[in-house]
């Protein structure tokens, strides 16, 4: 079973759900390693600042733990997609005075991405659509996601492994499914996300990893001409944990991995093992 | 019945859909009168327009009109749902290269407002949340609708109908679920929405008929100060028509309906009737 909805083993959901008319939920992508789910305090951690964002009902956390592991029971990797819509609805967009939360817990195959993108680098470029300015729904995982789609459609060369947004005044915010880090003389980089983008879970454990390895680290508003001018960059979301960039447009970084990244890297990794 | 998706009738949707994943798709809210669903043309028309904007294949506009009168048939007022979602999806927000798109087409009760919002006009408020600019969702009728849902989320007062939206630049563009005229010494403008908003059916009805009536009408950006200045005020949606403003915050227009909104609902309940 890799699918759960309110509990239910099913693989369909009620037309009337405002998640599918309006977009109306959150969700979070969970790494699952020998059935249990990745970082999970902090994934529920940002689902909760979502909910309050949004005014949606937080649903009880050991119910929500119990169903993931329902779920990613008996899996060695996999990833796992928790959705939380604000449920049923009638016609309209207003919200239900007392809203029932839809929970949809689906697991996935772990992604089969090349083994080089870690070891050597990944080759990105830079998207043509432009991320709004919204500081209510900047920083959580809401299901509006036709910015991410549109981005994504630009380019299909499996080459480029992932392409980075500008909101409008020019600021990079993030991949289309990652965030991102640069590195300036030993100092550790990542776009301020209080206008736009999704704040990381694993972007908040590299922030966090960063300050206990003595790594200055701070987020700030950072141009292309910041990416160019950095001695690495690198991309991290909760399923790829870090990939080096050799590669954005015409500008190569090396060596790949750099000394910050290739530190980073190794950390993120021995927490996620432990 | 009073449901179909993809031709099967069914109140459950695949839980795969992008719709549900990223509001990858678009809708249209159609009235019905008599079993018909008004201004059909009109509303495929802004349909095909989103799926050129979205890159999702239009289905057969035979199939969509069959399908709707099968929805509609033996009802002698309703409000038709129609949602076109990109289809089912593995995880990731690529677009499929062979999307198959996903029909849903939903019927519900019309909506029972009080009479006197035509007679009188209605209350209207400013709400606090404000759109994003995006050139390509712009006018487009997509999911991606947390920024109506939050909007609507704002006030509960049953005597007021409904809240504009400004934008970031302080524009008028929109109510959380109409559009939006004033009237100014005999002109008609509606705000601009090449940057935000929906580009309602009933809105473009509204400028081809002050055209036949010769009354004068363009978009143009409009600001808070354009409408406390205006000598009327009125929304529009497929569903109520037109309603006249009587109340915005403390402006009191009157007499309500003024002279250019009454010719106007006049000439466009007869359109509808017609």
């Amino acid at each position: 079973m890799n699918l759960l909805i309110d509990g239910v083993p099913t693989d369909r959901v009620a037309v009337t759900d405002r998640g599918l008319h309006y977009g109306d939920g959150l969700f979070e992508t969970i790494a699952v390693i020998e059935g249990v789910p990745e970082l999970w305090e902090r994934h529920l951690h940002r689902l909760c600042l979502g909910c309050e964002r949004l005014a949606i009902p937080m649903p009880d956390a050991d119910l929500l733990r119990a169903e993931a592991e329902r779920v990613c029971a008996g899996t060695r990797r996999a990833v796992l997609k928790l959705i939380l819509t604000r449920g049923h609805g009638g016609r309209g967009y207003r919200p239900p005075q007392e809203a029932r939360p839809t929970r949809i817990l689906a697991r996935y195959p772990w992604p089969d991405y090349p083994a080089a993108w870690w070891q050597e680098g990944v080759e990105v470029r830079v998207c043509r659509y432009r991320l709004s300015l919204n500081p209510i729904l900047a920083g959580i995982k809401h299901l509006n996601r036709l910015d991410q789609v549109l981005a994504r459609g630009e380019w299909s060369d499996p080459e480029i492994s992932e392409g980075l947004l500008l909101d409008p005044l020019g600021h990079v915010i993030e991949g289309t499914m990652s965030n991102l880090f640069l590195v300036r003389t030993g100092r550790l980089i990542t776009p301020d996300l209080t206008q736009a983008g999704i704040t990381g879970v694993i972007r908040g454990l590299i922030m966090d990893t960063a300050a206990t390895l003595g790594i200055s680290c701070h987020s700030a508003p950072l141009t292309l001409t910041d990416l160019m001018d950095a001695d690495e960059l690198f991309l991290c979301n909760s399923i790829i944990g870090i990939w080096p960039v050799r590669l954005l447009e015409s500008r190569v970084y090396k060596p790949v991995p750099g000394a910050i990244t290739a530190r980073l890297s190794e950390a993120i990794a021995a927490i996620r093992q432990s």
